[in-house]
């Protein structure tokens, strides 16, 4: 069971941002950049060109309107996206609000309170719809 | 007009690995890692999330069949995909097979020669559906 998993069953708390049936979406706790989220299938799945086309075009979708949020809570110049997965065999879209090449290169990392984190998710799942 | 504008109009010379009405797909002249594709719409736009979900989805679809193509052509460990844009203002998706975290970084190159990079498209090019 990937960590992921373990969030997505709520063995393991998270900074919720967005959910459905299908998706779950929170701030990633050792962020790039402030408002740094991971949006995750709760179907367990390494690769993600390993997930069906309908599969991976759903996430996608949901990415999107994650970004859209985002983009209304966090000022940044853009959000990019980025799927790696090297170190969790559980597919995950990072969603970066990005102000300058360093905050997508994972090797630069901010601090956050508690406090921040929950006033951060709380703030952008207001925007998400 | 974008460098990748430029590249579409037939301006600019590019290693193609794949195309349609809508999107095309070339090798980066600068990979990261060998293998290492720009996706881009053919119509101009700056930012990934300013796409509208229709057209976002759609580049998706087609970054999805080159990602496959890549599998097939390049071995890796997984084709990784970001999407930054902070340095030219013209969508563009990279799709980046992957052995390690480095490859997806953006500060390590890796040289090929032209004969090298016109085998590596013309291989991509037979397998994309």
């Amino acid at each position: 069971m990937s960590i992921f998993t373990k969030i997505i069953e709520g063995e393991i708390p998270c900074y919720k941002v967005a959910e459905d049936d299908n998706y779950i979406a929170f701030l990633d706790i050792n962020p790039n950049a402030k408002g740094h989220t991971l949006v995750v299938p709760k179907k367990e799945e390494n690769k993600l060109f390993d997930l069906s086309k309908e599969e991976y075009l759903s996430l996608m979708d949901f990415s999107y309107r994650v970004a859209e949020a985002l983009e209304k809570a966090v000022s940044c110049k853009r959000v990019c996206m980025s799927v790696i997965g090297l170190e969790v065999p559980h597919v995950h879209v990072h969603l970066v609000p990005t102000n300058a090449m360093a905050d997508m290169q994972f090797n630069q990392k901010v601090k956050l309170t508690n406090e921040e984190f929950v006033a951060l998710a709380a703030s952008i799942l207001s925007k998400f719809e």
